[in-house]
């Protein structure tokens, strides 16, 4: 039963097991002790943050364990936001952050701050010299991810970072989905991560603070972490992140081969196999261990079930929105289709078998649910002799409203428009997408007297 | 090795690691994905909310789980302050609550809120009464312990709910020290706990808000624990947590018999083996398993530092203030000894064997501290002849300028006065303390032109 969703979460580690084991009877007492039971705890938490500073790339005394990478993000941007507070309130991000980054944002501008979006390609990807010029004096703080955790996209880091440093301007990354793979470029001034990424126990996040970036902790003062991740460490749990980011990557130059050789199969099969799908993310500049498509005519979570139900453990846009139905912000940024998103992220150990077994039984699925869905058949229908078509799609959810454009394209004259009314926000994004997609012209969209919005599509082809 | 330090950290319960285990191969996914790995770690986080919810006597809608104790606070009170923000801006805590609750206070203030804190009397428990005085009409959230950290006393959180539900105030009760052995009084609004206190793993806490309580999260938004709690659910050890505090319960009825005689032979046997003790905290309404005292003319770090090296692990003050040697908040607050402070936390299972093991050892290694920093002998030196006499103490630590004053107040006639003068901030507590202890009389204090602070008392007996 292959589960290929490690960008959400990788089983633990061997490693990590067994550190936790031990840990677990040596480091359970409060390191701030000076009891035995104490010293002990504390010589297990300074030998795991001299091992994942090593692996990040920066001294122990940079770096802290937090509860997890949100908690790494979350104070990260607070205390240097308030630490350039003289500066200025601005927070440059690019569109396709991980929602904590956004999060962090929003509440940064509830306080009265600004928050800029640099956009991306369609690949997914930053121009680091559009984001240079973000970097207005005024700037507090920058945030760009390392690579993207829905389509795996590498950002151009060591070029955004050295804007930032010729800007004076802290850059913080996360560094979530790569951590595991490999060390950052250097340049960054802030680093977040996430242990559950990497193979480490849930629980564990790190935030790395290089010497002589401006940081202000917000929050409650604590005295555990340098003041920088309050509560009682977890100890056992923090031993287990550091050894298995050790074990990873030791194991990441051979690994990443492999895995980028069974994800290429993917990117190059599945448009083979299946109709109607693009598959998104920069070919050759991202994660070796993950790859997204959306097929047109599909909704994503019936997918996913009917993948869960033939086995197979994948997921759908970004898996902090997942479960509000909302597209994804990160697929809209980078406009391309987002209906019927398929996630494929594969652990370390994953076998070529269990990729073929997924190619075969992919094409079935998305026909099924094409077919229930009512999806239209690859000839075009009767033309009806009108140059104007309206569909009415208020009520109806994403896929239904692109479904029903496409039934119809065909019946309009070259030329001619079909307009869709929808009221599904999703929409917004898939109809343009479809046009692309198809050679279509998208006209553009009117306010609806019925209620949701009118998407006026013009037939070219 | 007997560790006696319950109160700072149990050591995990075997149930727990069972329950981790067993959680490690079938918790690790994310519960908010519809595959059946995450579905499997929904049912097992659905169901240890379950239990804890029983264990905390509220509902499972109600309960959400933390990082740690400190979260469960930090983020509970923040909340609650929010959610009542019109009502006014006013916190109520008792003047022993934990650094925890005293630190979001202090955020709060930083804000421009008020802090109000309830005095408490020698046992280390507030008046009832005078709790519900401090209720007023712009009063937006009182905090009271279940039971104190470093004395052990538990609170009349029962009237004090009634008090604030009389006046309409959410109380937000910490029961980090108690919930491992019942529940607490009802008529609490919101409740805290900190699992690494009841034998669960580091990494997890609880807040419970009752339903109906106005509250708003703060920070930046997140969807999981119903936006309450931030980041990557840790849920093999909330399993863990949720299994060992029910473990824990059914063993309570019992063990907590049993400690409690323990910790009564303690409260009796030390002021009868070492001189010049105070037993403080109140000997009925109290946790069972701790008791607190100090030493006079003894350093509390020199005095843990023997008692390791004779094999006991005990802690001193408040574990979150040990390390910065300022005289313990909870200890001040009584208006009781604070110097050579020991606390005893037996954690469940101590023997009869190992408390005596320790009531053997305690006396001598107080009397070396005592010989090794010269304190006075227990024969009155004869008198100098003269009513008045200054001591210098000036740049030396306590307990030396208590060591001082009882080595010369025998060498004034009696209605003679010493005056001590220190700039060490526990002499303030400790010399009126001494006085108490001894019959004199402490006149109170004056500046002093040399620097620090002169400490007048008056030889009665």
């Amino acid at each position: 039963m292959p589960y290929f969703d490690a960008a959400s979460a990788a089983p633990l580690h061997p490693v990590a097991r067994q550190a936790l084991q031990a840990a677990l009877d040596e480091g359970w007492a409060d390191p701030a002790r000076l009891y035995r039971e104490g010293r002990r705890a504390r010589l297990l938490l300074d030998a795991a943050r001299e091992t994942a500073a090593e692996a990040v790339g920066c001294r122990p005394d940079e770096l802290v364990f937090t509860p997890s990478g949100t908690h790494a993000v979350h104070s990260g941007i607070a205390g240097a936001l308030a630490g350039r507070r003289r500066v200025g309130s601005r927070l440059v991000v690019s569109a396709v952050e991980h929602s904590s980054v956004l999060h962090a944002g929003e509440t940064h501008e509830a306080a009265g701050g600004s928050v800029a979006q640099v956009p991306v390609g369609r690949s997914g990807a930053v121009d680091a010299a559009v984001f240079a010029a973000a970097l207005t004096p005024d700037t507090a703080l920058a945030c760009l991810q390392s690579a993207n955790h829905e389509v795996g996209t590498e950002q151009p880091v060591a070029e955004v970072a050295a804007a930032c440093r010729e800007a004076g301007v802290p850059l913080l990354v996360d560094a979530a989905q790569s951590l595991g793979w490999g060390r950052v470029a250097e340049g960054w001034s802030l680093l977040a991560g996430s242990a559950h990424k990497w193979g480490g126990p849930a629980g564990v996040g790190l935030l790395a603070v290089r010497k002589g970036v401006r940081f202000a902790a917000q929050g409650p003062a604590d005295e555990r972490e340098s003041g920088r991740a309050p509560g009682f460490e977890n100890i056992p749990a923090i031993v287990a992140a550091a050894a298995s980011l050790r074990a990873v990557r030791d194991e990441a130059a051979a690994e990443s081969v492999r895995l980028r050789a069974l994800v290429d199969r993917i990117r190059t099969r599945v448009p083979e196999l299946v109709p109607d799908v693009e598959v998104v993310g920069d070919p050759v500049r991202r994660l070796p261990h993950l790859v997204t498509f959306s097929c047109l005519y599909v909704d994503g979570e019936t997918v996913l079930a009917e993948l869960d139900r033939a086995g197979f453990s994948v997921s759908s846009g970004s898996s902090c929105t997942s479960s509000t139905l909302t597209p994804s912000h990160v697929l809209r940024a980078m406009g391309v289709l987002s209906e019927g998103n398929v996630r494929v992220s594969l652990p370390t150990g994953t076998t070529e078998d269990e990729v073929d077994a997924f190619l075969r039984a992919l094409p079935g699925v998305v026909a099924a649910v094409r077919e229930h869905l009512g999806a239209p058949a690859p000839e075009p229908r009767p033309a009806v002799q009108s140059d104007t078509l309206v569909i009415d799609a208020l009520g109806r959810r994403c896929p239904i409203p692109v479904i029903e454009l496409a039934k119809v394209i065909g019946t309009v004259p070259v030329g001619g428009r079909v307009t869709v009314l929808s009221d599904d926000e999703a929409a917004r994004l898939d109809i343009p997408a479809w046009c692309e997609m198809r050679g279509q012209e998208y006209v553009g969209e009117e306010k609806s007297e019925k209620g949701g919005t009118a998407y006026v599509v013009r037939r070219l082809v």
